[in-house]
């Protein structure tokens, strides 16, 4: 094992595993920013109280007030001056209404330099609801969308323009406060109106697309469902200000950045990687197999979550693997035959065995993988 | 169809065609070669006559003697002042080792200021041979090593201690005259010592690696040919200058030079990618997502030969496709299914419909594929 190479991988790991933490992410979004009034805190999903207490350390002045909206059991301690809500999730329940209403409540009759900071982590869909028809309704429709077999992009078409705060309504609500939206993405390619159905981003769908998903699939709609769907969603929305943080995109910056502080030259593929675990592999090295002669220090970036069809290679305790020229033989010395651990889709054993794995421990973040290919540019003896 | 795209696409794809063609190749590499005394021109392979004509065409001297060796009915018009030898391929036959003998016999006690020229191509490997043992034991031993499953990196290290020419001792036995060597690559990565069993290039292989092979599959050999393993292959030859030309690295290279004289910022990712056509897709296109609304005029160049494993496209008269952002909405308006088109793995037809094939007609060259991505920098409205 080349042990300059795998130092220099984990420590541009371990850099870009911190860097999408949700207190990291958050503090660098904030930190140093200024606003002229009031600030509002609102912070829904999966890791809120985690965001909500990095901003309270980071903000250089005081809330007004503030709510965080969280799952069951996701609270650890208390909040300073904020209002906790527990909430359903994956489906909304009631709870999760008496959230939505809790935060237009708060949000209502705001003023021009008021600042509602916007807090919102995967989960925040179902945590944060305000149905603009009855609940077992908004269940019903969802429970038939699922059932005739429509795509993820028409059961949010249809969910935003039922829904009071989903497909930028909660933005528009707030007008004429400035909303700041801190979004913690885990979503590929980071499209803001589908992360939590996108509360502060403008909907890119129009009112005709869901008339036209409900006619394909025969909904059965109330007339109040059905009028809802003719009502349009906003298209535009001039008080919002979004960043996205903690996405796979970050992950793979930071790790550009680390890499980039230690001599490496960066290309960054892409942080949509969505193909075929065994044949990114096998591309990645084509691209490594070219570079290598070049005499450069290089590092090569992916991000993305590849998938594997015919097996699986977890759940493991490994949160990934270091493999280098060397590995081959390290393998065959210990009687490990690589298209053996191959076609088994185990490369936790055989990675084991030659001290290749890769062992974090819980990260507390989850935004998807990180692929890195080194180079030391050292030319071939 | 973005017809701006479509034109710098094809600009760069002919242009890096132009390139490969063996007597551009030829050209580019001996223009303005200075030669101090006789020289000595070998051609072989499928390319010789066209490679050896380039030659006597951009040649400032002229050429002592020479011999052109090549398949049958590849010689269309006769080449001045060069012998011509037509030899079997794929199975080497008496004339292949005609052809043989008489290159040994022209370089035979050359001067240490006299230079062989060596333009080799792909097939050279059949059409110039002399065996150490008789012609019919080397197709036996041939024909052993295919029926037990060896691979073409233990056929080559056998065959190269089996012959007078292969494996460098060509090149060995040109000495102490230099041997300038152009040579047509056919195979990814271009490693010297396989392009035609690399009779100019130092053997990578030992005898000890001959000596195992032979064990390993239990190899029935003649006393002379078991001899011929343990005789060692040169491993260092300085009398010998090798330029690889026409290979796909020279492709892409060419390409992107075109992409850059036309305004493109170019990434060159590989020139061995050798995955799933399919899964070779959806990577550069997610590369080609994530760097879609950076604002630059970027090109992503991969060079390499994709395999399509539960299908074939072919075989049809297009060389190449051209899609883009447009593609899916004109299948779509023409009625064709994209899932059905790549389920079936019918690209031609589908893109027929839309105007989005290739169709160059012969090339003349044969250096394999290229992968093309641009972005032509605009911002989406």
């Amino acid at each position: 094992m080349n042990r300059k190479l795998r130092i220099d991988a984990e420590k541009a790991a371990y850099t870009a595993i911190n860097a999408v933490m949700p207190e990291g992410a958050v503090r660098r979004a904030l930190l140093g920013k200024q606003f002229p009034g009031r600030v509002f805190l609102i912070a829904a999903g999966k890791a809120a109280p985690r965001m909500a207490r990095a901003a309270l350390a980071v903000l250089a002045v005081p809330v007004t007030d503030g709510l965080v909206i969280s799952k069951y059991g996701h609270f650890d301690e208390p909040l300073s001056g904020l209002r906790c809500f527990e909430a359903g999730h994956p489906v909304p329940d009631e709870n999760s209404v008496l959230a939505g209403e809790a935060a237009l409540k708060l949000t209502e009759g705001l003023r021009e330099d008021d600042t509602v900071l916007f807090l919102l982590s995967g989960g925040g869909s179902a945590l944060f609801e305000k149905p603009l028809i009855p609940l077992h309704e908004l269940q019903d429709i969802t429970n038939q969308l699922l059932a005739c077999g429509a795509d993820i992009v028409e059961i949010n078409t249809i969910r935003k323009r039922l829904s009071a705060v989903k497909g930028g309504k909660f933005a528009a609500h707030c007008a004429p406060a400035r909303v700041e939206a801190v979004i913690l993405s885990d979503i590929l390619g980071d499209p803001l109106d589908m992360i939590a159905s996108g509360p502060v981003s403008p909907d890119t769908a129009k009112s005709a697309d869901a008339l036209a998903i409900a006619a394909k699939y025969g909904l059965r709609l109330s007339q109040e469902a059905a009028a809802c769907l003719r009502v349009e969603t906003p298209k535009e929305l001039s008080n919002v200000h979004a960043q996205v943080v903690g996405s796979v995109r970050e992950l793979c910056r930071a790790a550009g950045e680390a890499c980039r502080s230690i001599g490496y030259e960066t290309v960054f593929l892409t942080d949509q990687l969505d193909c075929e675990a065994r044949e990114a592999g096998r591309f990645l090295s084509a691209v490594l197999r070219t570079h290598a002669k070049s005499g450069k220090k290089l590092a090569f970036l992916a991000g993305g979550e590849t998938v594997v069809s015919d097996g699986t290679d977890g759940p493991t305790d490994a949160a990934g693997g270091y493999v280098d020229g060397d590995t081959f033989d390290e393998l065959k010395g210990k009687g490990i035959s690589l298209h053996e651990t191959l076609r088994n889709n185990d490369a936790n054993h055989a990675l084991r065995a030659v001290d290749g794995l890769i062992v974090t421990g819980p990260t507390g973040t989850n935004v998807n993988d990180l692929y890195l290919g080194l180079m030391d540019g050292e030319q071939e003896p």
